[in-house]
């Protein structure tokens, strides 16, 4: 253990409290581990974690991280832990967040609430975006813990905002995986397989993150003129899509949703806009 | 013009089609154009380009591209042009696509069917993907033409493929962008500005890219097993962002749709696990 590391509690260890534990311990931190079944300490004792035998005695710790299932199953968890610094990791909706963040006010415990933008499989790689938010002096007093979890971010000193981009950050995710879904079931009813499909989707994904940035720009000005293509024609590709749909014998629920919000948005006069004018139909 | 250009015609000049007449223009082709409303074919024709009065004037070419805006404003081109190899590249489905096929087939015209997954201003770079199914002979013969306009993939004999490919990867864009406005309708209701959240949100996006390529993978092979995250996790998520959406104001539309389908996926079996397991309520 170098001359900064810290001693650290980590309560939950379930995949994603698993990887975070493993990810202190390969930097070199003093890690004790409590998990409400504790063989699933095993591979991480064999590398160096203390168990503890009770929460309390892992937030004896300088910091401790919280990752458990639910806000609901981890509040008895945090109150018998008590400890001095919290990071609590568990996903949850803004008002829980600010809940927890009460609770901690009120418990004399310094509190950062984040959350966890990477599979298990992707925590200690820059390409992990944690959010973090509540105490900002807490967040940079605990910099050197957090950034060996991921990339840090900072996004407000309201306690819920962390969970506020989780919940926007994983619309966009499950959307997306969604219309895969949906693509995927749609080529395969003539036979095409993931395999022969997932180059030219893949592909095809990053252009349409590439599409992303002026969406943004044209929502942030209210400028929805466009160059590229109006928001009737999609509309219109949305109806043959929801038309083939039907005539392959798949389900309609994902593009016939798409295809509603399309139309209320010409019905209000967006026919000539770009895609981004369907925000108004959302906000 | 080299010998190795080609005269090609051109029919609509529509914000897609004069992007494509544009770029053989740039590759040295000899191009005669037509479009309903003649004064758009202008700055073609200061880059060389030729008008032609009629379709049929534009089909004396050795090939013609036709990208209109439907296949029902297209067909009645498509008869008075009669020309001798036709690439369209106007949407629709596949049943439209396999009848103009038929017609082709009836009128002594070679036919490919293209869908072009790019915005006009993409054409010409590697990384507008076009798709082709038809007459494999014909593609293969028009390639030198096709390579100018973006990357030719050729995805098979039956015409109705190349919209099969296009709906179902338009049903991811459209998906996407609507989980993308979604989101940030949801940070804007506590002030997140669309430029505050696009840097987040973009690396997010290319990080849910590399999610695709498992999906797949589990789809494939119908294993659904996960050390990632078990759908009955992803759907409390979603319940959050349902109740989160409300509690702040917005449309629920497209996170509520989302959401029965993975709650019918539960229900089937599925929540211990991964999301591809979802596709078993689509198809
Ligand atoms: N996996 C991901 O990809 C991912 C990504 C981002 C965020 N997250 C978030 O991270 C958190 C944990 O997810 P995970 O994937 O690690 O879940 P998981 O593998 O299912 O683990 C759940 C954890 O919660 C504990 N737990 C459940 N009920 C409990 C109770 N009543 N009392 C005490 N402990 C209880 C489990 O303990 P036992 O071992 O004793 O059951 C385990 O430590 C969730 O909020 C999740 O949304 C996960
Ligand atoms: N823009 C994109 O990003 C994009 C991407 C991929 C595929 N596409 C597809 O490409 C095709 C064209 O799209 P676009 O963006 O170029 O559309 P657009 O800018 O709206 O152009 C429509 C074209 O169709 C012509 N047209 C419409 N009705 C007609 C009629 N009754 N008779 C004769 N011509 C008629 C128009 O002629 P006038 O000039 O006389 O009105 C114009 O040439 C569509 O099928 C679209 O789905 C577009």
């Amino acid at each position: 253990m170098g001359e900064s590391q810290k001693h650290v509690g980590v309560l939950g260890l379930g995949r994603m409290g698993a990887a975070l534990a493993g990810a202190l311990l390969g930097a070199g931190h003093d890690v004790v581990v409590w998990n409400r079944s504790p063989l699933k300490a095993g591979p991480l004792l064999d590398r160096g974690a203390r168990l503890a035998a009770t929460p309390a005695e892992a937030a004896s710790a300088d910091v401790v991280l919280s990752c458990l299932s639910t806000y609901d199953t981890q509040q008895p968890v945090l109150e018998a832990a008590s400890p001095k610094v919290l990071v609590n990791l568990t996903s949850g909706t803004p008002e829980q967040a600010r809940d927890v963040a009460k609770w901690a006010a009120s418990a004399g415990v310094e509190y950062v609430d984040g959350v966890i933008m990477a599979v298990p499989q992707g925590i200690g790689t820059p390409a992990a975006q944690i959010l973090y938010s509540g105490s900002e002096t807490t967040f940079s007093a605990q910099r050197d813990v957090l950034e060996v979890l991921g990339k840090p971010i900072f996004v407000g000193e309201d306690a819920g905002m962390a969970a506020l981009y989780d919940l926007s950050l994983l619309a966009m995710m499950w959307s997306t995986m969604a219309g895969y879904l949906h693509a995927l079931a749609l080529v395969g009813t003539e036979g095409v397989t993931p395999e022969q499909f997932a180059p030219v989707a893949s592909a095809w994904q990053a252009a349409v993150g590439g599409f992303l940035p002026r969406i943004g720009e044209q929502v942030a000005s209210g400028d929805y003129a466009t160059d590229v293509s109006a928001l009737d024609i999609n509309a219109a590709g949305l109806a043959m899509l929801v038309e083939t749909s039907r005539a392959q014998g798949i389900s309609t629920a994902v593009p016939a949703v798409l295809r509603e919000l399309f139309d209320r948005a010409i019905a209000a006069g967006h026919g000539a806009h770009a895609i981004a004018s369907v925000i108004e139909e959302i906000r």
